[in-house]
């Protein structure tokens, strides 16, 4: 207990901290305020990255064993929401980095050659910890992600690459959720006699739609035949699996039909926060993706269509990657599949028993 | 089923929406651009105002029976938190408002006297249907807040009154919640010998903290001491009721010890919910503070110290109501009872049991 | 001067505002909240777009004249600025319509159908006057925008694309701008010799990447040579001509240059507002690009893969739109132009005092 | 020319950044989660600090000369429009930093007794540099704010108070501004009759407005007194200097006045910049003072009426800065003193000749 009194820039290490920003302008001439904003937004990425990589362990932890208490669920959810919070302070950093101008960052730009965002190891992990799919990554020119990392950092993005995925943990515990069929009722067999009405209803509104003229009701058709399919696959797990094959769903079968359960059913008290994961697992995708994108228009407005310090067409890369490197793109295709409320088939007395507490909160 | 196709405008009315902007400057030479403006801001601060009354009074009306089902609270909390994403807005709106300048301002606002956003009737019933105090509401000039509005307003804002407040409801709904003894286990004894250790401890921080003299300790020292008061108060019930007559708790007793015992004990299964809405309602009350003080420092930059249009001193009087118009301050007064989680005194199992599902999401 | 005294709900026409929201749930059953959500947040938008266009008019009128005063450059980046702070706002309300989820939205969304967003002649008449070049407006499956709206909001579309728009303006207004060319210095020569240099350092860049394999290196330079080629253009009139043929430029050769020059010597205290307008022009552009982007990853989190209610895939054409809908597209490729601030050229003594003030603010 | 090739982490010292992590829960237990998001805010904060002072320094820089060009202005503008960017990202990081809870953050906290948020040199200097009056600065229980500061950091914040602050120099800056007389035309008398008349409608409204009572009438009756009281001063060096003793002005007479005029004609061509000047530290400041009302908000959500680990009344204190600690509240005291744009006195054609340009943009 006779701990020594704790000093603010102790504690923060600011000495050090503040020692870190060496501009190569200044090895050139003085030092350029704007490359210590540029050095400075970067770090300040890099630690919020840190954090992220904390925050997406305690997930993967926590899912690692065989079973996943409902009052641990929260707790994910928590780490989750909090990794939103920084994908939007991230989009806050470009606001600032914004106020830099091409002219002034020009001046020190070539200094960085060939320094590259790219090499960041800390977001390719993120990326691989959450279980960006190999196959759908971009390659640089057709070259690996990783061949622009040094040893140690390869290392490190292999590692989390290799390593189980908060995808795959979160696949594999949807995959175990209970209640789809119980005593002679099945999840499958009432939402789809639900659905085929609802996909009665979407022909009806695509025949009758007065403003469509025969170009655009063909095309109409022509997705609503695409999305009749998805849905057959559904119920044929070698229809999903083909899907799959092509890249179309990267969940398994039995998990997404337990997300989109859990989607539609998220009002029993049961599947309130197994809801709540999945859509902050969403939100963590789309955080990342609006990041991207504003990323790009900010890196386009900067330096045009010139070549990036890292030796690839800047944006054109950045761009590419929000729309790619989407995680959980499985659950935002769960939106096709929903229902109107009052369509939604009542579940029988003994399921929503099951998934109701012991006690209530307002007994008497 | 023979409907007439719907079309955008005439769904939305835009026809008539579009020709409600009639600026005074209109009536004495060429309309302003800026006085459009002002008018636009306010009628989308209307339009959203319209929108929290109706979720308020889905809350409203989901608290009004004698009991409250587990699958409805999380709809509670989801029409709280578009009430929050509402404040999010209207404090957006303050910067689309504040590219007006004091130049162009003062162009018209002499016209408008003696209108003034105090005669708001919405946002009075919102204040209302959220259970602000009357006794705490401000005055303007000494004079009734009703006593500025037409008879039509003055008379819904005071049914708003009359009826029950989210607060009352809320205040009813907790004072239900069980658990708080069960089987020989008792909330109140159990937490009383966590927080006296906490106590303890908080006075030796006082005692050894090196940072402070003479002063800086008898001034935490009293401060200690009020809170010691404040916690005494919490297991004796006519101590509780002097702090209620002052002002300083608006909960009854029963209410604030089921509030604590949910923020203390949120991660179990049965009262995640019931912490979500306690935190939502934090959020709704701190988003219209938020936006009330931000308010008073905009009029304070475009008016300066000059008499209001509804002649108040104007951020003076926004200013005062950030403070005085909070309705959960009992809320926020929790965090001084919060206990470390490493010394949160563990729930009977029999106790944890109750709190829990009847089913697993994983068992397998 | 006897005016009546002004009443906060007569001024906004508060009674009439607050009774334009009719749910279509209405008619067939109970009125939605999600559905009164969702007039609210269309209605707000479209008394967002009325402030645009009272905005956008003001910058049209200002530069409809053969000259624009400099004291009136400011007023004009005024009213841009106001727009782009508008642009915030929309997204904000993407928040707010976020918090609805997909099984309340289908509840009523048949209900709406053909009715779309496409159908706001407002903001079509946006585009068109900030000059959205009619042969990059995205059909609807071949048909043309105007075919979805009442013969009213297409003859107000109409009228605001037939009308001379800010683009046009702003070109006519670059391509007066005098300095270019001045007691024998010239822009483009000397601008030129600079470009020789930077463009040769790229090259360099390319050349010693160590990170650059055969094939990366060969998309860049193939890029540099683009890049070369556009920079040719810069100084060729024909091959200009050429590229705006092929739709990679709209504004004329002279706007560019001056856009281009204003660009490089903005700390020229002449030069300052004009390169102010540019950059909200820009900011505009980019306000409604993101919030276009935002609309369709909602859109696609909403709907899913479905038909929109207007008849078209939903978040695909909004998509694609944010790319396709820029206006100033022009004023973003600059950046490409840009030189390093210390590799600017300086301008001639006799040119820079004519950019400069008859007096001094700090003359003593 | 022959560097070494840039690597991403050896630029940004990412090793040795991501290893100044420390928790003191780490010494005592397992590390947690929750205190490394606590030191990594706290580190981004002081990156941040470190970006402002690099700006604030750049203004001081720039206005340390006996005259200040024109064509430099406009950078300045740019360097406190950066600050502003960096106060809205400090606000983000709140809504990171409160995805903790205070069950989390009470586990960490007795362990970092007596550091405190006060305790930040760099902060302390920013205000120093700004120009925050010693004399408003509040003290901690009496006790200096540098008591708690380090020899090293109280060597730093003192010279930052030693040294002259932005007050100062715009203020020096401001008196020297030209124009408010010239060739028998002056400002103050221009002013005062204009400023007449609208005193007079003032009065007016007062004694029109059918809102008031005779209780509300005398209030504002008041409060037009003590606005006359300060109008007169403006006129009366004696009376300027007599409101400056008692800490209602700082800025000196000729500085205010000077300001005033800038506010007033700031559509004048060469007033333009200096205008944006003043908004951009009134901006400044309000970008302060709204981060430390949020922050007071969040402490007292997360700590309530406890002892702050600095031994002060936590939020209270902060809360009470966030008023107190606004450096150019003259300038927002500005605001009083505006006229309606169409009662504003024309400048005679000598005057605005003066102030504009030696040559038209659009000329020719």
């Amino acid at each position: 207990m006779a701990r020594d009194p704790v000093y603010y820039a102790d504690y923060l290490k600011l000495p050090t901290l503040l020692s870190l920003q060496s501009p190569e302008s200044g090895k050139v001439g003085a030092p350029m305020g704007d490359e210590y904003l540029f050095i400075i937004v970067h770090q300040a990425y890099e630690l919020w990255f840190k954090q992220v990589l904390i925050e997406l362990d305690a997930v993967l932890d926590g899912f690692s064993g065989p079973a996943v208490a409902e009052r641990e669920l929260g707790r994910f959810v928590g780490h989750l929401e909090r990794v939103v919070a920084i994908t939007r302070l991230m989009l806050a950093q470009i606001d600032v980095l914004e106020t830099m101008t091409a002219l002034d960052f020009l001046d020190f730009r070539d200094l960085l050659v060939p320094a590259s965002g790219f090499q960041s190891a800390q977001f390719r992990s993120i990326e691989n910890k959450l279980g960006l799919d190999p196959r759908t990554r971009m390659t640089i020119h057709g070259a690996h992600y990783t061949s622009r990392l040094s040893p140690e950092d390869k290392a490190r993005a292999e590692a989390a690459e290799a390593a189980p995925s908060i995808r795959a943990r979160v696949d594999a515990w949807l995959a175990r959720i209970p209640f789809l069929e119980q005593g002679g009722w099945g999840f499958r067999e009432s939402y789809r006699a639900a659905l085929d009405a609802t996909l009665t209803r979407e022909a009806e509104i695509i025949a009758e739609n007065p403003m469509l003229d025969a170009i655009g009701r063909g095309v109409q058709e022509a997705q609503l035949a695409q999305n009749r399919a998805h849905f057959e696959a559904l119920f044929d797990a070698d229809a999903y699996e083909a899907l799959r094959d092509k890249g179309e769903r990267t969940l398994s079968h039995r998990a997404f039909l337990a997300a989109l359960f859990i989607n539609l059913y998220r009002d029993e008290p049961i599947l309130h926060l197994p809801y709540r994961l999945l859509k902050a697992l969403m939100d963590v995708d789309e955080g990342f993706t609006t990041w991207r994108y504003r990323h790009a228009l900010m890196v386009s407005r900067m330096i045009g269509t010139r070549v990036g310090t890292g030796g690839t067409s800047g944006h054109e890369y950045l761009r590419a990657t929000a729309e790619k490197h989407k995680v959980f793109s499985d659950l935002f295709a769960l939106s096709t599949y929903m229902l109107p409320r009052s369509k939604l088939p009542r579940l029988p007395a003994s399921v929503e028993g099951a998934l109701g507490f012991r006690s209530g909160v307002s007994a008497g």
